[in-house]
């Protein structure tokens, strides 16, 4: 068993309109039957006509360009100077919505086919219709990644072969069985692919020869099942940007009590959160017994019954408005590190008889 | 132009001590000069003992486990459920430290080489030392990713070629200069390696045959080269984690006022922001007049000198202690808003004369 990765020369500068099955079968008459065509996304675009007219330079490119950024975009990921990772309505999360300005007239940009998944059934049905050829086709873009440098070739679009390789339910030699073996076997194909492919040498298409055997039939998916859905990722937003929306939620903190009884724990992991920041002479006392905090919460007209706990406040003495006002800026830093710990809150005028000036209903 | 991807067979099961050299070079006697060979890190980790005796099952192994978990972390970067997406000691960030239980004993956990650029440093000279052979080597391990489902096989080691090809400086066809085209041709090549070894066929050793002459000279950098430093990128800490920080940032903001005088659209839009929130009596009042802000600093004892602009906090009337612990809440609400701006501040009493009854300094 081997594979081949060979390179479909000689396919040249491709323009709107162009008919790439006919280009790749004339190019490469030795493709045969199971072969992988893993094919560059920027000659689809230029075919399928993605293409916009923008100024050459100056300030008027930038600005055509950023507009052309915000339609490709569903949803800006992340930001840091000029760089924008997006999430492109296809759903791939990428920088600039994968738009590029390498390979094309300086006064054109080349967005992403507006589905690669369809470009590749296309693809590989004209092949199949006219030159007789039943082979997978993969549309591929460059791509970054985070934590990692450098870029890698990844799978856009793709048809006659699924686009993950599931080991799930396996069992290894030494009788384990294997948990998280879904290969992204057509990003791997993609990424073979680019290794001779280059990026000047004009060869846009590549063959991966005796692969197709060992695979599963296409389940029609497409490369659609490799994009995960952002509620399920664990970096669906840039740090920066989702220290920022912790921030603004700190600004806008709902007032609780929770449905659940507050973890003492974590409430007093809260109050020393915040020890170094808030006044010296501020006091939070945690009222924990049951029957008081019982009583406060059931007697007390307009106190939520639901509170399963209370931070009583007690501003310094004598109390001033400043002491007052410092005591309230106190209790917010407080209820911002409950939130932290998943504690809801809700500051309300102290129980009557008490000596604090306010406190936090939990 | 073509490359070949040959599977090394018949290696067997790698056991601590075991001469990987040996092994290879015995298995494949077709190896020649220039092929890459992509090393999966568990045969390295195996020969070179990096196991850990764990119990079978039960909760002594998921303590055992979470022992070896620590020991081989550096930082933790995201964690949901029983998953822990975490940074090495090499700077890699991947799941659980690339600890694996496959393809081992049931008893027995493997750790990652403990330096995969020595390991693939150590197996190139070994076989060019004792069998005159000059290859490459990349040692690979299997990696999820955010965004995209399925995983890869990328390098964690690599010798005898440089881990990054890189285009910039280049200028394609059209006289565009490629800028963002560093691509991590061996994290390709150990993907492409995937493919043909399979995860239960016990291929560990794959050969890339046909690459090589087209890569520059090795610079001695190998895999380390494609890790990002932390603080360089964009998604260093999980969405969930990062908002937890913000929200930790929140509860611990220090005292400004700021170097810069503040952005008036950004005070607005702070104010703007907890206009929901705050009570319906709260008034914020910006003064933006340079003369009174001027005067206001300057001659009240006390004061930062450095203060850019202020904004006044006016309680409801009557003026109650419940009042003005609201009042303080809020302000330490907007104080939190105008840090998602970017706006530094600091609670004061207010300024005298005024009809506040504390402010900001910005």
């Amino acid at each position: 068993m081997r594979l081949e990765i060979l390179p479909v020369l000689g396919i040249g500068d491709v323009t709107e309109g162009d008919d790439l099955a006919a280009l790749i079968a004339t190019a490469a008459p030795w493709l045969r039957d199971g072969d992988v065509l893993v094919v560059t996304s920027k000659i689809v675009s230029k075919a399928e006509g993605r293409l916009v007219d923008v100024p050459a330079d100056g300030p008027e490119r930038l600005a055509a360009r950023d507009e052309v950024l915000a339609a490709e975009t569903a949803r800006v990921v992340a930001a840091r100077g000029a760089t924008r990772i997006v999430q492109t309505h296809h759903g791939f999360v990428m920088a600039s919505a994968g738009i590029d300005a390498s390979n094309v007239d300086k006064t054109r940009l080349v967005l992403l086919p507006q589905d690669p998944d369809a470009s590749a059934r296309a693809l590989r049905a004209a092949l199949r219709e006219r030159y007789d050829l039943d082979v997978a086709v993969i549309v591929t873009d460059t791509m970054g990644r985070p934590w990692r440098n450098g870029l890698t070739d990844v799978a856009l679009g793709v048809a006659g072969m699924p686009a993950i390789r599931d080991h799930r339910g396996e069992v290894d030699p030494y009788g384990n069985e294997l948990q998280l073996t879904q290969m992204a076997v057509v990003d791997e194909l993609a990424g073979a692919g680019e290794l001779i492919k280059g990026k000047c040498d004009q060869v846009p298409v590549a063959v991966v020869r005796g692969y197709l055997t060992a695979t599963a039939p296409d389940d029609g998916l497409g490369a659609r099942a490799l994009v995960r859905d952002a509620e399920l990722d664990l970096f669906s937003l840039g740090t920066a940007e989702a220290r920022a929306a912790g921030l603004a939620a700190a600004a806008n903190l709902a007032a609780g009590p929770g449905a659940a009884p507050a973890d003492p724990a974590s409430v007093a992991r809260a109050i020393a959160a915040v020890a170094g920041v808030v006044a010296p002479a501020t006091v939070f006392t945690t009222v924990t017994d049951d029957e008081v905090r019982a009583a406060l919460t059931a007697t007390v007209p307009g106190w939520p019954q639901r509170a399963t706990g209370l931070v009583l406040g007690e501003p310094p003495t004598p109390v001033d408005p400043a002491g007052l006002v410092r005591l309230g800026a106190d209790l917010q830093r407080l209820r911002t590190a409950l939130a932290a710990e998943g504690v809801p809150s809700t500051l309300l005028p102290p129980p009557p008889g008490s000596t604090a000036a306010a406190c936090l209903a939990l």
